[in-house]
Formats: C-alpha cells, structure tokens, sequence
C-alpha cells in the first residue's frame, strides 16, 4: 500500500498530523513557503540568478514552487533524478555531474530532445568527444566546464585544462559552450561565517583567473554557476557566479542548523522538514525507543536533532536499521508517543522516503511524490 | 522510468551486466542460491528451525527461495514490511518488534486477518493490552515476549517482567502465548570467534533462566527465536533457541566477511551482493570518482569493500551524496570502467533500491522488485 492510499483519508482532517503512520517524511508547508520567498528575494536583491539544486528535495512540486518565485530552472545530480522531474513538466534543468557512459549518453540526448532547456557539465576531452558524437547540431546540447574548487571529486584540475575543454566544446557544432560550474562542497558547512568567507575568498580568486583567461581568449563564459546553501550570500557578495545552486535552504537540516548563514543575526531560513517517529519500546530508565534507524535517517550526517517529544537536552542515538534511542536521563517516555526530528542530512533522507506528508501546522493538507527518490543513475 | 522498463530489454542478452545504468545493485544468482543452501543444510543439520530475517532483503522472491529450502517462514522487522511480502505471497511472518500505535494496531489486525500465520513480538503490558483488545477470540493472535539481551533497545528486562508478559498474554482470550524473542543484535559483529562464543554464552544463560521460570509456571514458550549470521553456529550448539533469524548470510556484506562465521576454515557464505559504479570523472592522480555515494551505500556501516574493477589494495572514500572516490596512489583509472563494490551494511543499503538485477555470470537474467523497500512503518 503506497504512502498515498494509507494516508489520502487524512487529509484535510484536523490534527491528522499526529494519526501518520510512521517513521514519516513530514513537510510543513507554510516553513517551506517562507523559505523559498526568503531565497528568492536575497538572489532577486543581490542580482544573481537562482538554479537550486533538486537533488535535495527530488520533487517537481517543489521545483515548482521554485521557479515560481523566481527561479531560472533546477540543477539535478544524476541523469535519472532529471529524467524523473522532466516527467512531471520541470523543463530547465543543469546536470551538475559528468554522464559519461554510452548507455547513459543515449538517454541523456533523448531528454535533451524532450524538455525547452537541459545543460550538462564535462571535465574531461574523452566525455566531451562523446558528447558532441551523440548529440545533434540541429539542436546543440549545453556543455559547461566544470572546475574542480579542490575537492578532487569532478572538475578540470587547471586553468589551462578549464581552456582546453571550453575550446574543445566551443568548436563541436553539436555542442554549445555555455560556462562554467565551480562548486565548493567542502566549504559549504564550515561553521563559522568569517571562516566560511576566507576560506571562499581564496577560492574565488581561482575561480576569478579562470574566467578572465577564457575571456581573454574569446570564451567568456555565458553562466558561473556554483555554490550552496552554506555560501550563497559570500558568494553574491564576491560576485564572480551568475547563478547560485543552493539547495538544502527549502528544509534546512541539523548540519546546516549548526552553521552561521548569515554574518549576523538569525538565520533567514527554518527548518521545515521534520522525520516523525513514535515511541515503540520504553523499559529502560532515561531512555525510549523509537521507531526510526538507518532505514528512516540517512547517517552520513551523525544524529538528528530532536524538535519535539522529548524533554529540553534529550539526545538521538542510533540503534540500528529500524531503530533510534532518545535518551534523557531524566526523562519519563510514554510508549507510543510522537518524537519529531529535524534530519540530519536532509538529502539523503529524503531519498529513503516516497513521499512528502505535507502539513500546515497539525493538519495533513497534501501527500508529494519523492519523483526522483532512487533515481541515482 | 522504472528499473523494469529501463532494463528490461537486457535480460538474457550475453554481457548485459557491464550495460546495466549505474549506481545498480546487482544480485549474483548462483551464490545467493549457494548462500541460501549452505544455511537450510546447516539448520536441518543441527536440528534447529530457520526463520531468516526479512529486514535484510525485502523481497518475496527471495524470501520465497528460503522458505522453499526448508524455512518456516520469515521475519519482519517492521508491520509495513509484512504488508509488503504478504502482497506477494508470503504467509508465514513474524515480526520482530512492538507494533504500538492505535493506527498501526489497526493494520496488523487486518493482516493477520489475510495471511495464514502471523506473530508479533511484544514487551510492555500497555502494548499486550491493546493487542488484546484489538485482536479477535475467533481468530487468537500469535504474541511472543521480547527479551532484552542487554542493548536496551526493545525487550522486557528482567525475567520477573518477562513471566508477567507471558502471563497476561496467555490469560487474553483473543492472544495466544506464542514463545520469546531474545536477539543478542550487540554480539552479531565481534569479530573473534572464540570472544563471540563466550558473549553468547554468558547471555544464553540468562535466556535459559528465564525459558525455565517460564516452564515453571506452566509457561514453556512453544518457540524460542534470535540469533543471526555472526552467532547462528554458536547459538545451534548451546542449544537453547529452537529458530534462527538468519538474515546477511545470504547477501554477505563487509561487515560480516570481517567476522569469522565458522570456528575454523572458511565462511560458508560468499558475497552475493553488489553495487556497481562506474567512473565519471578520473583527472587526480592515483585516484577516480565513481557515480555511487550516500544514496548507493548506506553510509552507517562504513566504506565497501572493492570486489573489482580497481588495483589491489584500492581503498573506497564516500564523496558526498552523489559519488566516491576509489584510490589507489598507483592507480591508472579509465574514465568509464566498471567498480563494483561489496555492500559495507546490506540491509540498509538493500532499501535505496528498487530492484534487485539479478545475474548470473556477466548476463542480467531477471530484475526482482525489493518489495519493502522503505517500508518502514
């Protein structure tokens, strides 16, 4: 039984928040509309272009909700992520990451054929060959350099092979040289924003000397499309990216809850995703378990952080696949109490979940598809 | 596009394994087969009865290959995951954990009312009670009473606890006293032999002492179920579990080939499970990025292991949600090639799946649906 044939009866029904089976994906809609209003004003103010990036929420209703206030299209991780919101009408997609197998490069032109607008990143004269084999020079795909900030993860590790590779795409009539992408993953969740601005500061500069020597060689490029959640006011401050791809502000996580967005004052941006759990087993003094492990909290990010259903300092621990600990050793647990957690990562969660169950306040008002949940190729 | 439709027209095709889309999870037929055989001879041998933990597959079609082996039936960790195999099937189940919530209450009942046999484990005498109340006298539901073993996460915890469980569950007309559940989950991964038999021992005989005050009260529990992959020997000798929970010893992951499952000479399982990646992006020396991260591997159990594809010796580093990094300082990687990687903790590296791509050799020869997947509540 789907997600949506167990739940659909509740909604609309007053305080059905508290009737979902669980462990549950739950979206508060009204967070989630503050926080893509706040984005959207910050990039329309600093004059930046906003792409945020679907791989972490995975839905075209949110996608939507996006571009709706402002935002020039998506960024998707994987092929198979853009290939699932294309399904449902989102038609401007950035892949920020290489497809480079044949199989892959086949389905890849096919979606190209399909939606208004689809970008994809290179980073090496082999994929780049093979791109403007596939693709078609009445309709030339967009190619960007992606440049690696250091991570060594993906991207042209030089200026001078940054050069090389815009060249390469610049004279493939298949192909469309349309800039850049400079993403920054590693400082996107250093917690202090002085160090945060440094450490981009140096990395700008990089960033800077790569595009004046594509400029200075004809190839100015169109779109510098980069940063994140972590990043996005030094990066409009710095000024060299035309187009942001910040993606966890629409949930905020427990990771980012720990950073500094802003030099000062509070965060623009709430938490408005939330994994809610009961209490399945309560024998053990201080202690209580729930009904959400491995399975139900992506643990890259260590614990989530408890929001509600335990008293003030109770911590998370996990108990394997099926389980977590909330433990306080004061505490008095009840068995089949609600706990809500803020994820702690909140991407990879949401890829264990079909479903957003979308509520403003106690209320069940709506049940999303994760479109693109498990479509990592 | 599902795993079917994209990968369907490649069943039965010699070599279609290295044309599978990536991040994949693929399923060595022949071994998986082997892995099932070696653990229904080992429990027909010593005389114990197999009831292999579903939690770790997910899947009807395996669970039905066990059953047909010899199994009794299977476990659930989770009633959504019994909802899912018995869709398909699968009639006999156990579940492993208390199931608390009115709402859920509501569902087991309606599934027991669909499937030839179903138990639930329980461990608070509120719990009992609701079951009790739900349940129907005309159709008695099957109840055992979970023992902590010490982890503190779900079980009654002293045996005064577990003889007044039992009691109440016997004394309900619309419940029946089914037996106990003691899983020793702490002691599945020491990786010693000889320190894993001594733990065992020490917690056996608390389990023995509380199986004999049971007896004492007119209560001998019918079935007395735990144990896993890393005790299954060592529980089967000290004799006093009448079913084994089984569950990784069908896939093998890289937890468990750290263990050593036999007192001396090699493991009777193999690995049968693996996700497969390909190389997206190789411009660093001694080191390639592969298109398989947090949401290909669960990250809870630590790096996989790399069964091909990469020099001896290569060591896997998660790279974010999206991709990892395979080096090996040596290394020369071809952008393109194949890495496939043995799961560092299949159960929750299983439920980012939607299929299972089922090989044997080289040659994709079926795509098996993981039912459960995310069925977590």
């Amino acid at each position: 039984m789907s997600d949506r044939d167990l739940h659909a009866p509740l909604i609309g029904v007053s305080g059905s928040r508290g009737a979902l089976n669980t462990p549950v994906l739950v979206l508060d809609r009204d967070t989630l509309d503050a926080n893509i209003a706040a984005m959207a004003a910050f990039a329309r103010g600093a004059g930046v272009a906003l792409r945020p990036h679907a791989k972490t929420h995975k839905s075209a209703d949110i996608a939507k909700l996006q571009i709706a206030a402002g935002a020039a299209g998506v960024c998707c991780a994987k092929l198979g992520e853009a290939e699932a919101l294309a399904e449902r009408g989102v038609d401007d997609i950035l892949i920020t990451s290489p497809v480079v197998t044949s199989q892959a490069i086949t389905r890849l032109i096919a979606l190209h054929a399909r939606i208004a607008n689809l970008a994809i990143v290179a980073d090496h004269p082999k994929n780049v060959a093979a791109l403007a084999a596939a693709a078609n020079s009445n309709r030339p795909l967009r190619v960007l350099v992606d440049i690696d900030p250091g991570i060594r993860r993906t991207g042209v590790s030089s200026p001078a092979a940054a050069l090389d590779l815009a060249r390469q795409i610049a004279d493939a009539p298949s192909l469309r040289f349309s800039g850049v992408q400079f993403y920054c993953g590693m400082q996107q969740h250093i917690e202090g924003y002085a160090d945060r601005r440094a450490a981009l500061e140096e990395r700008t500069a990089y960033l800077q000397s790569i595009v004046a020597l594509l400029r200075d060689n004809g190839l100015a490029p169109p779109v510098v499309t980069g940063g994140g959640t972590g990043t996005h006011r030094i990066d409009a401050a710095l000024g060299v990216l035309t187009e942001l791809q910040v993606g966890s502000y629409v949930f905020m996580d427990r990771q980012y809850l720990d950073c500094a967005l802003a030099e000062e004052g509070p965060s623009p941006f709430a938490p408005s995703l939330f994994v809610e759990a009961h209490i399945i087993s309560a024998n053990a003094q201080g202690m209580a378990t729930i009904d959400a492990g491995f399975k139900a909290l992506a643990a890259d990010g260590g614990p989530p952080r408890i929001a509600a259903g335990a008293p003030d300092g109770a911590k998370f621990v996990f108990m394997g696949d099926e389980h977590g600990a909330v433990i306080a050793p004061d505490g008095v647990f009840a068995l089949g109490a609600t706990v809500r957690l803020v994820t702690p990562h909140c991407d990879p969660t949401v890829n264990l979940y079909d479903a957003y169950h979308v509520v403003r306040g106690e209320t069940l008002i709506d049940i999303w598809p994760v479109d693109a949940r498990g479509r990592s190729r």
